[in-house]
């Protein structure tokens, strides 16, 4: 199934189904909104099944063609959001760039928990304090939980998985040294993220959801240029395992959104990357030094991970930066 | 103005005033959810103040005793938690025992964000995976904002905060070093914590509310003796310059809660610990190694901060653990 979240004047918006190809959206009957969907998923998913197949079918009365510009985040809001850093050749090139390394040779997974009060829409524009900070995205894949008990395995979280979603996790990197030396973690420099306009459960990946993991390239324009395509299946440990990751000592409300960190890949220098700062420490490894700046107000970021035949997924993150 | 919730079914609860000698408590005729209050604020607390002091006169209809035990946290859910470790007492002592210097020199505010999607009720009990993971309590202050905008300064931070409550931030210890270390910060280590039934007003505290910061003794008694009764009024920076640093690069929600981490004072020998792991600090200073063990399960603890004259505020947690 696919899902969008439609504004209606509410902070969560108005649960839509889409269609297979991104083309019709039309309102859910048995949810109003995707939290509520999240909260009896078990009970609601058949009758939200039907109306999947009958949009696909073209039998959905009251479907409209659907505007991916008008969308807001598929979940607006999340009681949770828990975002990890899974892959280990961006952790290796932050290292270069920040003088930080978060492993530390610890055979841990590594999380922290971001703001969810609201995700910003797909094409919302980001605001900022201040340029100096450092403005960057990061492309992520990330998933959505449905209620997961405290102490699940790696094996039963990822039955706990109902969607898959693209995040940019925007990130202040001037302040990000000093809130990780700190050990209290990552605040000031991690602002709203933005959420791709269609949530989609792992089926629509087809054989590309593997391992728990999305085995889809991640496409980030930048600058007019392609910055980067790396693929998802290059996480550490699978999104199970971090379900149960999260869920160590606490049980996980529905609508847990949790994330994999910027995705990355071991042949950056052929794939590219899908943040600023990953270049950055590229070219301090290779140049000396940085080159490739930050981001100014004014400029964008598009982020779409396709299937491989060209097809929409989770459809495209397109965002501009401005003073906020 | 003193407010409580009551169970009634649904997540939110039932918002209550509560008397100024927290005896008697009404339904909230204005607002029937704290968090739609705290959306409406300066809409809704002329009739919220009238409503307060008809309790107050005896003249509310419908009011009964009220009963702190079958109180839920005030604000049963929070879109955002953001904790803070304002008392340099207690950062040196953690470094004593952690071997982790938070601050390292910097003149930064520490916060990160935590678990906030259900607070545990003031007398419920918590449940841990295992008792290996070094259970600690930690008595804190916390206040309550209304919508902050993004930027706003430490002064006018301090006009958005409405509520101020009494916070037992639960902690897992054994797993904190290496979640600081990895500069993610605390998450596994942090599960949710409980708030003191009744959230107040700072106004409530008359002179004892001063630079933004609880000038109250926080008593604690665990195992059957007086645990520690330090004061609040030592905060390197009071919840204002909290709520600045907090909405630095995001605007806060309203309802947003944030604490002063555990509460200790410089004369901590004199006045005692506001968790375990500080007094295992101490006993590494003076005897050369920690000796109070972390929590078993079945044991309990009970804090509570009153006015001098004895007169309840916040009322008491108190809890006990047991495996989850």
């Amino acid at each position: 199934m696919r899902f969008a979240t439609l504004p209606n004047g509410t902070p969560d918006g108005r649960l839509h189904l889409v269609s297979r190809d991104n083309a019709r959206a039309v309102p859910a009957k048995a949810a109003t909104t995707l939290q509520a969907a999240l909260e009896a998923w078990e009970e609601l998913a058949p009758a939200l099944e039907a109306e999947y197949a009958a949009l696909n079918a073209g039998r959905a009365e009251g479907s409209v063609a659907f505007d991916p510009a008008k969308a807001l985040a598929p979940l607006p809001r999340a009681w949770q959001w828990l975002d990890g850093s899974a892959y280990d050749s961006h952790g290796e090139l932050m290292k270069q760039l920040v003088g930080f390394d978060a492993k530390q040779g610890l055979d841990i997974l590594l999380m922290y928990q971001g703001i969810s009060d609201r995700f910003l829409s797909p094409t919302e524009t980001a605001l900022f304090p201040s340029e100096a900070d450092n403005i960057d995205f990061e492309g992520e894949f990330g998933i959505i939980t449905g209620a997961v008990p405290m102490g699940v395995t790696a094996q039963d979280g990822a039955r706990h998985i109902r969607l898959v979603v693209q995040i940019n996790d925007w990130s202040l990197r001037g302040m990000a040294a000093v809130e990780m030396k700190s050990g209290f973690g990552v605040l000031r420099c991690k602002p709203r993220c933005s959420m791709a306009p269609v949530a989609v459960t792992p089926d629509e990946l087809g054989p590309h959801w593997r391992d728990g993991q999305v085995d889809l390239p991640l496409e980030v324009d930048f600058r007019g240029a392609r910055f980067g395509a790396a693929n998802g299946h290059a996480m550490c440990k699978g999104f199970g395992d971090h379900v149960a990751h999260a869920a160590y000592s606490r049980d996980l409300v529905a609508g847990t959104v949790i994330g994999s960190g910027t995705v990355s890949n071991a042949n950056f220098r052929e794939v590219g990357s899908s943040c600023i700062a990953e270049r950055r420490g590229i070219e301090t490894l290779d140049l000396g030094a940085p080159k490739t700046p930050f981001m100014a107000f004014g400029e964008r970021v598009r982020m779409e991970a396709k299937l491989p035949d060209g097809r929409p997924l989770f459809g495209a993150i397109d965002q501009a930066v401005a003073k906020g």
